[in-house]
Formats: structure tokens, sequence, C-alpha cells
């Protein structure tokens, strides 16, 4: 089994605050052609500890992968360094910098030349394109090792990463094969999802398990090792079939898809729009539905009717239900799902109303209040939960538990028809 | 100044899933007593590598602590593993097993013999007691170096760190402070930001500045050390007031506030209101303002309008403007934002639309078209951007992008009353 390190470079990953997130999707990776990751490292902008660092990395393991530090300023050190430490010379690729001058020009800027440093390269090193920024990555091999330079933005580094790496990497892993699948559940917690299941996944040796809670969702990670691609999978398919047939409607997503996903994919398969009115949610869920490429197809509209006089005005919500109930009452939410749909002429409407905290509550209705309206052509119903957790959380809950009311209602009306 | 390196040890932290966290804790621990941690390591249950990882950090870092592997089962090697890398011999103490088996006592269970293991500790070594559990601590001087060792759980590793650890560093660290600030800056580059301020911060060499880019702004870090804490202050308040002086109005965050803070506490403070019409931002900047405690004091409402429809219907723009110039222009823009504002009757409105990807894009209006639309008392404009990136970006910046444009136009008024 092929052995991996990884370093994360850059001083800010030294602070309280920020931390490398990079390696874990890289573990993730490797890990699926069955390759161990066996070390990480954090070093700062320091010259002299990041030359041991890699140094070191390459003498204890097979393969090395840094992020970090290509960037154009000073204290991107990655490039000098990394050469140094594997003891190659830079050279400078005139095509590299007329790549970045043409990047520059794109965006109508003129290219600092600081960003000239971006054209060298460790001499006889892959050079990988980066789409997404304007550092390149650099793959050498040096002795038996295989030494990895990726960019540290993930959306630099990962595409990167699949595309040219891993590749390589799965050649020379040789024929272990790691399938990984997830599934997300709603509206049941942590200890029940693992006491219906723990019986079904305990019997699969072969494949790893494991339940983490997730922000307002409950993941399962299913990780199935052999050394026949099919079979792998074949195990997979069997145990997470199972493991849906026990838990039913509450698997809202059988692939590791968004909740967001799901529901857009509803909605087109069957030929249904819908538009949000949104309260204490303020454009989440607009936000996480559009979030979905080809939204437009199903989402129309949305009013974040966060004033009363907008819930008034724009959703027709009548003046005296707010007056009696409140704002954040079943009534308003309905009124507000109704008028929502009313206005966007969609299928289907969903409201929120709610009180997120960290004022705003009181004894009748305490911080973490939220009304779930919805609106369809045969009825206008509501629901009422109380969600835990700060105002981040109860907004993000909220708009969850409004997006899985939409789906089950969108599964029933399809079983009916 | 002394320096740090801070050793996870662990296989459960090599996965996908977990990340070390103790070492954030006890970075922002160590920085204000002026200790700065220059590496940090995660090492799984691996004698070879854990034992050079020990070594190669003492001599590299005044200080090194490690976190977790004293628990008592055959995968916790950090005891014997330690002892072998400074040379010394492990010590067996009985008054250890005796706590140990009174706490099992306590618990109504017997020990297991396997617990014996963690009654021995380094020869010479400080015994730094455990209330939360049954794993102590050890605190080992070895040459100039310190040694600490100290289990997994935080609310085993913090107490003892506080307690025994902290106050002994403090002493060897002396009258060190250290004092941080974050500025953010909008609608520049990272190289453009470092070309304008480096020969000011340059001069600066008690402060230690770094800019990072994230997602849609650049972030400018300072760390200014002292023997006086009144001077730490004062040299950061003034770097501080330099760099700001230098970079204008593109400082939007002078503390390390979010956009949405800011402009929100702008609102606040001139008594406006706004309200948003977005397109394809669907709801993000409505999200992001509304994310904010007390944000119903000067957000009103939005209009997320996604179909055309919706633009004529809710925010009153001509359909004849928007066959002429199309969905995606500035004289729709402008109409979302002139008719926000009459819908919503605010001070303000602000209005996006644009072509976020990845389909929709044209040769004449390229993927991340955005228009950015703006509407007060006295005037209605906008203004044309392309922005880089994938969906998630184009949106983000966009919507980046309309709360800076708010925040200058608030600013302009504010300067001309």
């Amino acid at each position: 089994m092929l052995s991996a390190e990884i370093i994360a470079i850059g001083s800010e990953l030294l602070t309280p605050t920020k931390t490398d997130t990079n390696s874990l999707w890289l573990t993730g990776k490797l890990n699926e052609i069955g390759i161990e990751v066996k070390l990480k490292t954090v070093v700062g902008d320091d010259k002299m500890r990041l030359e041991e660092t890699i140094r070191d990395a390459l003498k204890r393991s097979d393969i090395v992968i840094s992020t970090g530090g290509l960037g154009p300023t000073e204290d991107d050190i990655t490039r000098t360094v990394a050469a140094r430490a594997i003891g190659r010379k830079l050279v400078y690729q005139d095509d590299l910098e007329t790549d970045l001058r043409e990047r520059f020009r794109k965006w109508g800027r003129e290219m600092p030349e600081i960003n000239k440093r971006q054209a060298f390269v460790i001499e006889g090193a892959d050079v990988l394109p980066n789409p997404n920024g304007s550092a390149v990555g650099m793959a050498v091999e040096t002795g038996e090792k295989f030494f990895v330079i990726l960019p540290g933005p993930p959306r630099e580094n990962q595409p990167m990463f699949e595309n040219f790496i891993l590749p390589k990497l799965r050649r020379a892993a040789g024929e272990i094969y790691v399938k990984r699948r997830m599934l997300r559940v709603g509206g049941v917690g942590e200890s029940a999802v693992d006491e219906a299941i723990a019986p079904i996944y305990k019997l699969y040796e072969t494949v790893e398990t494991s339940i983490l809670f997730n922000k307002s969702e409950i993941e399962i990670h299913l990780a199935a090792q052999s050394n026949s691609e099919t079979e792998a999978d074949a195990i997979l398919e069997e145990l997470a079939g199972k493991i849906i047939e026990k838990l039913g409607v509450a698997v809202f997503s059988r692939n590791g898809e968004l909740m967001e996903e799901i529901v857009g994919k509803l909605l087109c398969e069957n030929k249904k729009t819908v538009a949000v009115a949104e309260s204490c949610t303020g454009g989440l869920i607009g936000g996480r539905l559009t979030d979905i490429p080809g939204a437009s197809t199903y989402f129309m509209q949305g009013v974040i009717a966060y004033a009363n006089e907008a819930k008034i005005k724009t959703l027709n919500v009548a003046p005296e239900i707010i007056e009696k109930y409140g704002a954040v009452s079943a009534e308003v939410a309905e009124a507000m799902a109704k008028g929502m749909r009313e206005l966007a002429n969609t299928d289907y409407a969903i409201s929120v109303t709610g009180i997120a905290g960290p004022d705003g509550g009181s004894e009748e209705k305490p911080v973490g209040t939220v009304f779930i309206g919805y609106a369809d052509d045969a009825q206008t119903k509501s629901f009422k939960t109380i969600l835990p957790g700060d105002r981040y959380l109860i907004r993000w809950r909220a708009s969850q538990t409004a997006l899985d009311y939409l789906r089950r209602q969108i599964l029933k009306t399809q079983t009916t028809e």
C-alpha cells in the first residue's frame, strides 16, 4: 500500500481561527484508491521549516502533496523552497507569463509585475494548468517519490488533482477499490438512525459505516473495499438499498445530493414550478434553490417579506391577520404561501415566518419558533416547529425544514396522481 | 520570541472527516502570551513516524506540545514513543495506579488491567493531574526545550494546559504582547493591494503582515508584538491607519467585520432603509443582509425576480425593455432597482441581474456578466462587471459587488449632505 503525506502551507493556517481543510478532501480522494495518508503537516511562510518538512516527507512517504503558497506575493514561498528542497532550479516559462497577461486582460486589468513570479516552475516538473486561478500546479518525480505542488484554494486545487494527479496515482496504487456512498436523512435524530440501521450495517464487515450529524441532517457514510470494482459497487448497492428500505422517505438523498438538488430534480421531473415567501430566512431558501444550475426552469420567484408592510403589500396578507395572530403564526405563514403562489402563478409555494433570534423571542413564542406554510392548487396548510441553535443554525434549519416539507408534498402528490 | 510546535496524535485524525481542533485552542492560548506556533503535525498511531516527528520538533522549536494517544489501549503509543524519542525510561508510579483504581471504584467498576499502562510516566517528567479522565499529562524539560504531553479530549487537556503549563510558559516567554487586527478590502486585487501597501508595512518590523485573498475580498492581517501592551496597540493603530489612508474607501472593514455587517451598520447609523431585487443571486444578498441580528430595522424587503414574469409583474419592469435589451442589461437592472424601491418604499434599492452560468452565456454577454442597479430618491443608475469563477463564485462575487456598491453610495450621500 502506498503512503502519502500532505503539507499545508501558509502562516494563516497557524492562527487560532483558520484550519487546513484541503487535506480532508485530498485524504478522501487518496483513500478511494487505497492510498493511506500517514502524516499531515501545517507549516507557515517559513523557509527553513518548510524546506525541512518537504525533505523529511519525501524521505518517509511515497507521495507528498503540498497545498498553498503559490500566490504572487513575497510570502508565497512554496515555489522557491520546494525547488531547493529537491535540489532543482526554477525555470522561467514564457508561455505561462503570456497566459497570465491574457487572463488579466480578460478581467480588464493590467498584470501587476509581481505576478511574473507565477511563470517560474521547477525544472523537469509537469505543469498542471489552473483554469480557476493564476497559479499553476506542479508534479515532480524525484527518486522513487512523487511530489505534487498544488495551489491553496479548493476551487483551484481540486479540479487539478482530479484531472491530472488522481489518474496517475490510481495506476501506481494498483487494484484496490474503495467505493463510497453517502445517504442523507432528514427529520430523524442521529441515535435514532443508528438504532434503526446498526443491525443492518453490522452484517457488512467489508464496509465502513459512519453516521454524522451535519447542521440539519444525518449523513450516513458507507465505504466498501474490495479488489474488484464490481464487487465493491455491488456490496455498496445492496447495503444502501437495505438502509433506504428501513428508513423510508426520511432518506432524502441517496447519493449525497443536497436537499436543494433533490427538490429541484423532483420539480423538474414533475414539470412543476415553485415560488418562496421568506421572512426569517431572508432569502436563504431562494439562494439555495437558485444555487443549482438550471433552477430557472422551476424556480420562478421569491419574496423576502421581512417587514410587515412587505407581507401586506406584496404578498397580499391581510393586516388584520398579522394584527390578530402576530407575524409569526400559522395564519400568516399560510397567507404568505397562498399570496406567493397567486403572485407568481406557480404550482407550489412555500413560506417561512419565525424568530431566528437572538432577540424577539417571548414565553409563548421562544427564539427558534418557526411556521412553515405550503400552498398548491388544492390546499393551503402550515405547521409549526421549534428549532434549536443560534441565529445561523435556526435560519439554516428553517430553510431545510421548508425544503423537506416541499419535497414530501411533491412525493405525496406524485403518488396520488 | 519562543517558538512552539503542536503534534496531534491519532489515526482518526488522518481520515477524510475528522480534523484536529485542539491545536486551534492551544494556538490561541500560546499567541496571547507571545509564543508563535511555527508548525503543526498530525500523525497516526505509527511508532516510527511519531518518534521522528517528536525528535524533529524538539530540534526545531522551543516548545513542543502533543495531544492524544494516552489512552489505555494498544493503539495509544504516545507514552512509549515519547520516552524513546527523548532517550528516557518509563517509570511505574505506584500512586498513579492507586489513583486509577480509586477512580474506577467511584464509577462502580473494577479497573481493567490494561489501564495499568496509564501509571507509567517518563522519568523526570512533571505529572499533570487529570480530574476529567484517566490519562495524566506530562511536562519534561529536555536540553533547552520544553515538551508537554497532553491527552486528546479538550475537556481533559484544556484545564491541564491552563492550570499547569500556561503559567510556566508565561514566565518563560517574558513580557510579550501580541495584538491582532484584520482589515478587509473590496474591489482591488491581491497584488495591487500588496504593491500599494508593502512600502508602508515593511517599515514596521515588529508587525507581521499577511495578505490573503478570500472569495471576493482581500484580507490584511496584522499582528503587532511588543513588550508593552499599550505599545502593541499603538503600533497596530498607527499601521492600520496608514494602510486605510493609502487604500481609502476600498477598505470596507477596519476590524474584520463582514460586508453585510458594515452595510447594516451604515444603514443603521444613517437611519436609512434598503430593499433588494435579485435575479441571478437568487436571494443571496437578502440572505446575507438578514444574517445580521437586528437587520429588520433597515432591511425591509427583497424580491427574487428570477423569471421575467416576476420582473414585470412584481417589480414593474416594462416588458419592452426586457424585449429590447434582454433581461441581463443595464436598463433592466435600473428598472428593477427603481421598481423595488417604489414597491418597498425604502431609501435605497439595489438590484442584480446577470449570467451565473454554467449555461446561458453568449459572445456578447459571457457567463459572469453582471449588471448592478441602484436607486435612491435622486437617481437611478447601474454598472456592468464581468466576474470570474464558477456559478457559486460568480453569485457570491455579484452579491459582494452589489453590497459594496451600496456601501460606497451611502458614504457618498453622507459626504454630500
